[in-house]
């Protein structure tokens, strides 16, 4: 376990924290890593009993950087959410972010060096199942001394991996809240992805994972980001924020943006393709539409019986079109039917599947009380 | 006027008559054509007062083969909904299904010879507004000596074109059936359609519009293809439909598609390349962005009192992410405080934005209950 850093690229003050994963770390699919490790970052304190503990997974693209901290004060990807004091109290808590396995802010992935070539892994890289993200947060908590989770939270991917969490280690934690999750990729959710990594598959510039540095697939990846907003957010969110007013950036050439929205996917798409490795999203997006929960053996409420949940919080949005609210109410009923003393909580929310990230009041209320309660 | 004519490169047979525009046709945000002529198809018989039309206006993609025929026995776009004795009654209706100005199925569009130059238009063609789409079909009928037509219908695209139609020729029609449309583009639509001709835009093989027939930019054409099948259905049906089945073919390659939802995008992606042309797909999916009811002067309502419409059908499907239910429910309170007479159809069909398509009984029911009105 490393020590906060500085980068000295960027001088931009890190707060991550290093676990080094069992050598070798096997795969769920086949196959294993070497030397592999997570990155994760703390907020709180651990208590004496080593049992205060929250692990907190991410979707599919945040770094494990949740919260602003004194070693890293910039904004977190769930600022409001982790503190003091707030709905994830890490007066009391000891909270554990950890940036998924695969992914590209620290935790080995497919842009990582393999140590058996001294190159990149890129599609070397093993087979990713949602089991391995699961599985690598579980060992990062072991590196701490903490066999017993009090809580595993997820929203979106983080939400399939509280449930490959729960199914893989019984017993390891007493209470889980899922957020706008899912127990089994639905059709629509893997056509949006099939199609996202279509984009960045043809773009010529992946050039079979083997792309360079200064010429990654920014086509393939903005497409994907741009489609990514579309089904994150909602039409009933845009009509009242965007409307029809136009872009905010007049463009010349043939079919040039004209309306504010494309603007706004403009804008996040440019911000991704700096931001996030090729190869490790469509690792990561193909793990979450392989996932079901059934294939760890029976119905889902016979997987989660086993998984010893005691209690169980599921969220969902009543406007999130790729992780339906009909997906987040079965899911709450197998977790019933597993004897989880279970809280459903639809809510009417605007800002589809990523209301968790904007909505923080709303969500902060549904996970406080639930964290409160004993 | 053409008569009929058999194909000689695919002997299919055809149904379709040809309407010569007045030259010059003057465009409605500029520019004009000469030379343009309209493809369409026809059911039933005029009558002597000339008075029994009915002018169907289509979606993006489709041709004016609406349904079969004797001339054109093959299967139609709306096949089960146009004929004898069905709800658009070929035997009561003179039936006329306009092929959009812009598109490629024998209207003029950006895939057509420029008289000026004698090479295709592509780019150089003006802009195409669907205030043009809806004069085309008026001149069509003109050029049939038809002054008014009994009932105007469109869906989708063709739901904003008899808007347009409306708000262009007052007193045109005495009655209008709007289907999945929509008064204004909605951010969302927007978004997506924006989406749709990015992936095409960034084809390196587009080459800003002047792509050879050997090597068209099919990866874009797939893309936006998919895209539109995403949001044409909805994840209900798709989740009864398909679930998680494998795919129908196994194949190799990276990142290979592994589900039954990926063989169907897959399936409908390969036809549409083949299919439909690149330069009059970004034409009319611009139009469909841009167009606003209110350009017209006035509230939605104001524009379609002026509209001298009797009576108005708004169909819409509550699983439609694309042309929202409640765009459907506004459209139909515009109507009536434009003192039309005005039914709305919300149905509960799961198919989404195309289940005009798939549920003819549902559709054909309050198409025929209200054609049959006096």
């Amino acid at each position: 376990m490393n020590a906060a850093v500085t980068d000295p690229g960027t001088q931009r003050r890190d707060a991550r924290r290093f676990a080094m994963l069992p050598d070798p770390f096997p795969m769920w699919r086949g196959g294993q890593l070497h030397g592999a490790r997570i990155a994760y970052e703390t907020w709180g304190t651990l208590n004496e009993a080593r049992d205060n503990a929250i692990v907190l997974f991410t979707g599919l693209s945040p770094s494990a950087h949740a919260a602003s901290s004194p070693e890293d004060p910039s904004e977190g990807w769930w600022e409001g959410m982790v503190g003091p004091e707030l709905a994830i109290d890490s007066n009391r808590f000891f909270v554990v972010c950890v940036n998924s396995l695969g992914s590209c802010f620290g935790s080995t992935g497919p842009a990582s060096i393999n140590p058996a070539t001294g190159a990149a892994y890129r599609l070397a890289f093993p087979d990713l199942s949602v089991e391995d993200i699961a599985r690598a947060g579980h060992e990062t908590l072991r590196s701490l001394k903490i066999e017993r989770a009090n809580t595993i939270i997820g929203p979106s991917l983080g939400g399939m991996v509280v449930l490959a969490y729960a199914a893989q280690f019984p017993g390891a934690t007493r209470r889980l809240i899922s957020i706008s999750g899912s127990a089994a990729a639905s059709p629509f959710a893997i056509a949006l992805r099939s199609i996202q990594r279509e984009a960045i598959l043809r773009d010529p510039d992946w050039r079979g994972g083997a792309y360079t540095d200064e010429q990654p697939p920014a086509t393939g990846m903005r497409i994907a980001r741009k489609l990514g907003m579309m089904t994150y957010r909602s039409a009933h969110e845009w009509r009242e924020r965007f409307g029809r007013q136009p872009a905010t950036e007049q463009q010349d050439g043939p079919f040039a943006p004209e309306f504010a929205i494309q603007s706004y996917l403009e804008a996040h798409a440019r911000r991704f393709v700096r931001a996030f490795d090729p190869n490790c999203y469509l690792y990561i997006s193909r793990a979450m539409d392989r996932f079901d929960l059934a294939a760890h053996g029976g119905s889902h409420a016979v997987v989660l019986a086993r998984s010893r949940i005691d209690k169980a919080l599921v969220i969902g949005v009543e406007s999130d079109m790729l992780f339906a609210i009909d997906e987040q109410e079965r899911l709450a009923k197998s977790f019933e039917q597993a004897g989880a003393a279970t809280s459903f909580a639809p809510l009417d929310c605007i800002e589809g599947h990523d209301s968790f990230l904007i909505d923080i009041e709303r969500f902060g209320s549904e996970i406080g009380t639930f964290l409160n309660r004993q």
